[in-house]
């Protein structure tokens, strides 16, 4: 099979062609400009070279309900230009293949549950912590999706006692990506994240806020494994503090035997940043064999 | 068909008979005593009456996953005598009969999306607020279970202000059955949540708990509808304050139609306390499908 893979970011676009096994043969990067500008860029990229299907992993929020009128759109995004955009059907016009949908932490999460350390899990969490936070969610072996799909990105957490950062997100007074993504990171410490690695208590904070979401994780969806990734996760320290703080923060009332090995509950993606293109290539498979 | 129901809890063990359109002919219940003296007592009620097969709705911490080896078992429960009782088994052993199982509060959510007003909906969180703080959850038209079942009762919620009571959960510092749940309430105000109906100081911190609650089950698993039960919501002017602090936690972030509704969102229970057993009676007859 050759099988495209979409990553569409607020800020850019990422393109690649690959096949089932989730090998990568080609890729390529193109700036998020306006709809009218970008997707015949897009298009025409995956058009030369004649994939049999294509998988979308789309920036949120989108409708992801194959059975919702908005199915493949882009939806309420601050990304004015992009709100309402048929941004799965311009692929279906244009290429006239089979093209999966999803969000683009679904589909991370998909790539890390069929070609990572965590295939076959069934029930698992991808959260990404970068300029903004969001979880991609499997559950039974199943995509989660619901209403519209999970933000637990934009949980609701506790203030940590001696820190006096703003809360970055618009619309919440106290959540987890306003608190906790990177731009809340430099806005607390006037410098970026990379600038900040040999400060302590930067992290101390900033894995108090990731602990709080990963006990709640565990509380509510209770997945056999948390992965976290995205560019604030590339500071590794945050591992062993998140890990510790989370155990802190379950005391002790969840006893399963994945979560008592912490070490190997609590990971970082295992593919190289390349999750969300091995994702997206395993869904251009399923819809491919769906439509077949 | 002839199908038994067992709603086990940790103070009483209420038996029912009843069939698979969710018709309650008979029931009964029992003090919840030590495995030893319960268990004879509940198999020989179903054995009497002939059922063919049965559904169970535990306590918990319970195992729900039928590939594991603690299916059906009581976990670590604070109530020591039943710690790795074979509850299933007992029944099964007794019985000879399909016997289903789940936790008490996926099965109450299964009776609502069966026979009450949220039938066919998909994506439902059934949560009661009684002694304790219980989420049942269904997504995708499945019961969630992951790698142990939900817990999202203890999900972690930041104090409001002016709030002095405790935490009345040992395991965590501050979290929504520590903050929310009938005993939390008793202590912050010393008398009974059934004595304090006219103080809307109680209410308040009640509903701001429980709204900090909805909006994160909003933001993590996207359901199309929230059921609040149990002891505590029988105080019904809880439900619009807990609407509007939901919405006023949620800041316009999330667009759906079922939410832009919000009474018909967040709404109490629609079978009128039978939803636990009548939720047990569609487990059992699934188990005697599964069995056939």
């Amino acid at each position: 099979m050759r099988i495209g893979a979409l990553e569409a970011g607020g800020t850019k676009m990422v393109c690649a062609v690959g096949d089932e096994t989730g090998a990568i043969f080609e890729r390529e990067s193109f700036p998020t400009l306006t709809p009218d500008e970008t997707l015949p860029v897009l298009t025409g990229w995956f058009a030369e070279r004649g994939v049999e299907a294509l998988g979308i992993g789309a920036f949120g929020p989108t409708g992801v309900d194959p059975a919702s009128a908005t199915f493949g759109d882009i939806l309420e995004t601050p990304k004015v230009a992009w709100r309402g955009c048929h941004l799965r059907q311009a692929f279906v016009d244009a290429l006239g293949v089979p093209v999966g949908y999803d969000t683009d932490v679904n589909v991370a999460c998909l790539g890390e549950a069929t070609f990572g350390d965590s295939k076959g899990l069934g029930d698992l969490v991808y959260v990404t912590i970068g300029t903004g936070v969001g979880a991609g969610v499997i559950l039974g072996g199943r995509l989660l999706h619901g209403m519209l799909h999970p933000e637990a990105g934009h949980m609701l957490v506790t203030r940590v006692a001696g820190d006096n950062g703003p809360c970055h997100c618009p619309s919440h007074a106290c959540c987890l990506e306003g608190m906790a993504a990177g731009p809340s990171l430099q806005e607390r410490w006037g410098k970026p994240a990379v600038e900040l690695a040999d400060k302590p208590e930067v992290w101390e904070i900033e894995a108090d806020y990731l602990a709080q979401m990963c006990a709640n994780l565990v509380l509510v969806y209770s997945p056999r494994r948390i992965i976290l990734g995205g560019g604030v996760m590339h500071q590794e320290q945050l591992y062993p503090l998140v890990r510790k703080k989370t155990v802190d923060y379950l005391g002790g009332y969840i006893t399963a035997p994945e979560l008592a090995d912490i070490d190997s509950y609590i990971v970082a993606p295992s593919l190289n940043d390349n999750q969300g293109a091995m994702g997206a290539l395993e869904l251009g498979r399923r819809a491919l064999l769906a439509e077949a």
